[in-house]
């Protein structure tokens, strides 16, 4: 692929979640976001099944980089620990496009499928984490445990953190957020 | 309402349950349902929106008797053990049917469409747990995190629990699990 091939795929995405706040994912065509990007229907089918794909565009690198980073781990870390250094590898990637983050949550929130389809892409995100967790070696239920807990956490996290990205840390947040776990299940 | 209405959705239940183990959830339709448990169609409507709904039937009883039982639980009992004696009382709830909650995941198990719903009927169960704590008095993320791990303690106490529902106790399973959870979050 060509240089310009990720810019296209970038101005599609920022199109999409323009005219998504505007006027509202159902109302939106996908010639229409084509047309704000400057370019062909054709080539937003090259980088996107249909229109709400553009909205989860970038699941897999997050569960690649979650995966990898679990696996890259210290053989040292308890199973916890190794899912939350994925976790925050992942918050960071999220941090780093704050601003569509935030645009995204939006639309997402006004949209009963697209919530349907965010709570999908959260358990594949558990059930990558638990496959991920075995691979270092760690058993049944502790594995799908360790990685449900893991997901509550940076679900609580991002929510806190995407309403002002721009004054929290996200990484951070899901770090307090593990602690506030580990605090409440130990009763406290 | 008569005598006959718990029977007739009863029945309604059995017949749709059956129907969708031998051809599908897909192929079944609502005509048949109601022809196999000898009723009409109107009847069938009249305890449920569509053939669907026939599956989550038994959802807002359930969420109903984890709220209750979270907000009966003892002022001593810890957050965590609030949302594990409602948690348990569900699991009791289910392990009454469970026959029923046995066919029930084989049908959901094969349908994208029907896990989804799955998913955003947990996904509500862990709102009302973490709604319930709040009436408790317990301050965010605080909730939010002892109802999502409740919920995910649940979900893998029920997994573990369904493939042989005669030979395993579910509340005992969540029990457990729970205490899994906890051993986890302490690094172990």
């Amino acid at each position: 692929m060509g240089r310009w091939e990720p810019n296209a795929r970038g101005r599609l995405v920022q199109a999409a979640f323009a005219l998504y706040g505007e006027r509202g994912f159902e109302q939106t065509k996908v010639a229409e976001i084509a047309e704000r990007a400057g370019l062909t229907e054709r080539t937003f089918f090259r980088h996107f099944a249909d229109k709400r794909e553009v909205l989860f565009a970038g699941a897999d690198a997050l569960r690649e980089l979650l995966v990898s980073t679990v696996a890259k781990a210290p053989v040292s870390l308890a199973p916890i620990d190794a899912a939350a250094a994925g976790l925050e590898a992942a918050g960071a990637l999220i941090q780093e496009g704050q601003d569509l983050a935030q645009q995204r949550q939006a639309i997402i929130t006004a949209s009963a499928e697209l919530q349907e389809r965010e709570l999908i892409k959260l358990a594949s995100l558990a059930s990558a984490l638990a496959e991920a967790l075995r691979q270092r070696g760690v058993n049944d239920p502790a594995a799908s445990l360790t990685a449900e807990a893991g997901i509550a956490v940076f679900k609580v996290a991002f929510e806190r953190w995407v309403d002002k990205p721009s004054q929290r840390d996200l990484p951070r947040l899901i770090r307090e957020s593990l602690d506030e776990l580990k605090a409440v299940t130990a009763g406290r």
